[in-house]
């Protein structure tokens, strides 16, 4: 697995139901938080992507395992992987494996974390005008190619 | 105080929080819908002023009074009330009065209604192009001036 | 597959996001109000299970595919429906079978239907005080029978 | 006006809507994230006054004008301020004047900023079990007393 990014989310009352714990959905808004974070990062804008090519990154199709709650004023981290760069990057379609993690209380021993929630995401590029599958920018591949080169120089894979 | 429409909204966990209550910022979709439905009541669709004449429905400012809370499962009623067709319709903005209503239980006895929320919201008219203000559409001037005039004339004023 | 529940959801502009189209966490929201209203009019009300049990249905998994974008207005239906009674339905948890569907235009052909979003949702029960798995309420498993058991009878399956 | 304090908001396409910008309720959720990290910067856990003091922090009313929309990929700064401490703070709830500010172009010159939204928005203390008014928490009056004093201290005022 291709560590890709990864951002801090505070949960805030917005973002919990009655049950006291974060709703499931939500958890789809942190992903796509992270997603966000990680293509800006690298100087890809979403809103310049629509703005000058007319592209918007829609999502196809995507999973959501729920393993522990989280709860008001957590901070989670939330991760962007790449699972396998063979199979999950195509021309068209792009399939990310995210994670939510809660950082363990000292008391539980220093370093330990907690997996909230997994998830993959397939996100696919589509013409405003049209509604139409279109190719993903190659911005997006080559970032992707050289965030893969880069974890296989560094021997971390 | 003039009733232009009456909606019915159900309170879902995504409404809610962890203080078991609706959180504060969803009566302001709920005052939304309420607007939106009353306008699509009378043929005014927000998707087709988008698309055929390039205009948003937008809140220029909003104010709310929680009085009590919603909890899960509970079903509101909420309105779309005018407070005074002399002084609430402008040429370029709209003020409308809006209430969230709990219906008593019966052990209060019938007919009782408690309010949860009152508020009343700004509405203008911007150009999608610009950004800039632009005058109200005629047609929802129309639909206010006959809304009012129906009520006078029913003497429910 | 056995038709549970079905309901109207309206789109609104809180459902939309920039790209012009409901916004992916969006159908999540979408599916637990179906699910919801689908026990509700069995007589079992979340909010009671919580407050007289001490129990709240949880989701564990999900997971949802995209075909067609909703629009602002647009008028859905959502549906819970049973795959497999053998399979679907544990003593601990129960798998659910959503989809999101938008009546045709005229034009199309009357009766046409598209189907926007499709998911499977796995629903558990956690005890409030524990956090721990519970078994799922009887009387939602009775529900199922009977539901399952009216829909052989009718031959619809 | 005391600046009590001032985060960072990154606008996702979550908080946006089809008009192509921030959607109008969202901005109470960005008021309550600014609130929240000022009381936790302090020390002052809201989970914690719900678990231990039974105490939920509760909206008696709030009010919004917007001036310009945010649109995707913006940064906002929001601030929580005091405007006067003399009548804004009370012993049964609290009065916060907030702002949305976005950071100029460099084309504009350096350090323009554009007010996006400012609003008011009155705390109040509610006992969880009851659901009645108690008063403010002593650390939170005691906080603010501080932060006032500085202010003044700081000849900043």
């Amino acid at each position: 697995m291709i560590r890709l990014h990864t951002i801090g989310v505070r949960v805030y009352y917005e973002d919990t139901d009655a049950g006291g714990i974060v709703y499931y959905a939500n958890y789809l808004r942190f992903f796509e938080r992270a997603r966000t974070d990680w293509l800006r990062g690298a100087g890809i804008s979403q809103q310049e992507l629509a703005d000058t090519e007319g592209l918007n990154l829609v999502v196809r199709d995507c999973a959501v395992q729920y393993l522990r709650p989280a709860r008001l004023d957590d901070l989670l981290q939330v991760e962007v992987n790449l699972a396998d760069a063979a199979t999950d990057v195509g021309r068209a379609s792009l399939r990310i494996m995210q994670r939510a993690l809660l950082l363990g209380d000292p008391a539980e021993g220093t370093g330990v974390e907690r997996v909230l929630a997994t998830g993959t995401v397939r996100v696919a590029c589509m013409d405003r005008r049209t509604g139409r599958p279109a190719p993903l920018p190659p911005r997006i591949l080559q970032l992707l190619a050289e965030q893969v080169a880069q974890t296989v120089a560094a021997g971390v894979r």
